[in-house]
């Protein structure tokens, strides 16, 4: 690693551990949730909520905004950073995961991907270099390989996308010039535990500042990607920060947690708040049901945010089913300060030494309310 | 005036005044712009927020809530200040203009108006009774007569419309029990100096707590505008404050301020931040423009609010086009910022005496930068 970044471990407990991920806008203690901003913006929140909510990264996408406004107007106007507000750490994404889900794919092969955009239907192209390239001009802290993502119970596609996700991890490493960025690896693979254990040793060996699973929580059983996991895992250094992408729920997060899962990020909080959904401890509630219309108690009873401190589920109903702009807002704020609060819980127990005790109470409680795990 | 509320003027300067109107809820320090929120919100910005934008009253509509969630809901909730969480002072409308604008009227009598919601078509009928007991129900700290609302232009329509208003007024002072509450008079008439002359006098007899000018900004001209309240000051009491409805914009603000205006309210600042406009000192800009695409600066170069302190033209262009949830609330912020402190800057003035100075300044500065007045 280089001296602009290091992670300590301060406590391991079982697999689960507590550490801090050093980069050169501030450190972050782990494990902890990544609130996304796809655009640059997360939806409906302000960075000085989100500093509010003890964010302490957010991530971009580098599809989105290579399309609008173009890497180039950013880097212009300073840098991510600077163009969208927030002086903690970004990690961007490669893009890979959206050109195969939100641009038409015209051809993969070796050297990239031809893709139309999904705002104007006009033709770019991906290479890993230009991923990488992109990302630069960017200008995250964490910035990540360009891979392929491929449907995780197909066999045979999953082994030719997997090499080329090996190939273009190699050439995104050899691409990457900036040094007060961290390159991050990704582990593919499918739900076929040889091609992941195969994919995790592969991933390791490079010797990334840090490591994430990619390809999870993308249709396949729950069962599945926590046996996943678990076998991934095992061979991904102990010294790099491992980071679950594009999860979760409550349940998923003191699910990774527990298996040494460090980061986490999804785009659930903000979404399911524009979909009337708010999170509680185990599952989530749809505000907008009759029986919320005279509830005077708060989302959750007993959460510490700006939302459940201040207003009722029958005034967030009355947001709701009048359409408010605020209903998004203040749901999207205890969305992310559930999961954000949940990771910092599950570190404390780590210092404390208490993990097993943390999760047994937390599974014993997610059963009572009748939520199966 | 009960106990409950008092009207001292601090200064008066020319025709312009610096006031506090003290309700049950704080003091109201005058002259001052209300932000609207219609249906007990103001359009993506959470109380937390107005009171960073040093808002001292917000405004909610009686037609909107009392269609829903229902008046009782809100009462049952504990009034209206607990479910929008906000408890510095509320002004309620009284449903008399939305229910011209926004329902289908059915039927106009002496005795109400018979209208179909908005929302579902249903029927319903307010009178003036009616809407002072919605009022009671929602609890404010202002609330207002039931007027009716006609095109400012025809003649005979307002002079039956004006004897039905006037009516109304007595019978809304009848039913009206609250003593927590002050229930203010509203002065109507079109662009007929003669009717507003006369209704002046009238709603003036009537001694409410405090008096407002409606059925202006609603498409007569600026001159019109400006003469009709220089005409309607005359006669409205110098210990009463004046409430003009549904102005504005900065100039209008100013013009308002200059001629005894104490109390301003509008949709404007969130309707037009969902139209992608920021206000500038003296007009607005389209922020969508390409010309802001690589533009470092904020929307107004010495503005303090949290929009302008932070983000710069680029960045709130890029959202605006991403169409983004937080390109609304950014400019609303800095659309309210905008009124509320040029109403205290005039305040400022009024209180140093330099109100004419002030007002010439501005003018001059607004036509330097080719507005008209």
């Amino acid at each position: 690693m280089t001296r602009h970044f290091s992670f300590d471990l301060q406590a391991v407990d079982g697999n689960a551990r507590a550490g801090v991920f050093s980069t050169p806008h501030g450190p972050i203690l782990t494990p902890t949730f990544a609130p996304v901003g796809t655009q640059a913006a997360v939806k409906g929140v302000t960075p000085a909520q989100l500093n509010e909510l003890n964010a302490q990264i957010l991530l971009a996408n580098t599809y989105h905004l290579y399309l609008r406004p173009g890497s180039e107007v950013i880097a212009e106007m300073g840098g991510l950073h600077t163009f969208m507000n927030w002086d903690k750490p970004i990690l961007t994404d490669s893009g890979g995961f959206q050109v195969f889900s939100l641009g038409k794919i015209n051809d993969i092969d070796d050297q990239g991907v031809t893709f139309k955009s999904h705002i104007d239907g006009s033709s770019h192209v991906f290479t890993p270099e230009k991923a990488v390239k992109i990302q630069e001009h960017l200008g995250a802290d964490i910035i990540m390989c360009f891979d392929e993502c491929p449907d995780p119970y197909d066999r045979s596609y999953n082994e030719s996308a997997l090499s080329r996700t090996h190939a273009w991890a190699k050439r995104c490493q050899e691409a990457h010039t900036r040094k007060d960025q961290a390159l991050f690896g990704i582990v593919q693979g499918g739900i076929f535990p040889d091609l992941r254990v195969h994919s995790a040793q592969y991933i390791a060996e490079l010797d990334f500042p840090g490591n994430a699973i990619g390809g999870l929580s993308v249709g396949e059983k729950k069962s599945e990607m926590l046996e996943i996991i678990d076998l991934v895992i095992k061979h991904l250094p102990e010294n790099k920060p491992r980071y679950l992408m594009g999860v979760g729920t409550p349940l998923d997060i003191v699910q990774g947690v527990y298996r040494g899962i460090d980061l986490f990020d999804c785009v659930n909080p903000t979404r399911l708040a524009r979909h009337k959904s708010a999170f509680t401890r185990y599952g989530r509630i749809n505000i907008s049901g009759k029986k919320y219309e005279k509830d005077p108690m708060p989302l959750v009873e007993d959460c510490s945010c700006y939302t459940c401190q201040n207003f009722s589920r029958s005034y967030l109903r009355h947001l709701v089913k009048s359409n408010e702009l605020l209903a998004p807002i203040l749901l999207s704020i205890h969305n992310l300060h559930l999961l954000i609060n949940l990771t910092s819980e599950l570190r404390s127990a780590i210092m404390a030494g208490t993990i097993s005790d943390y999760i047994s109470s937390y599974f014993e409680n997610a059963k009572n309310n009748g939520f199966s795990l």
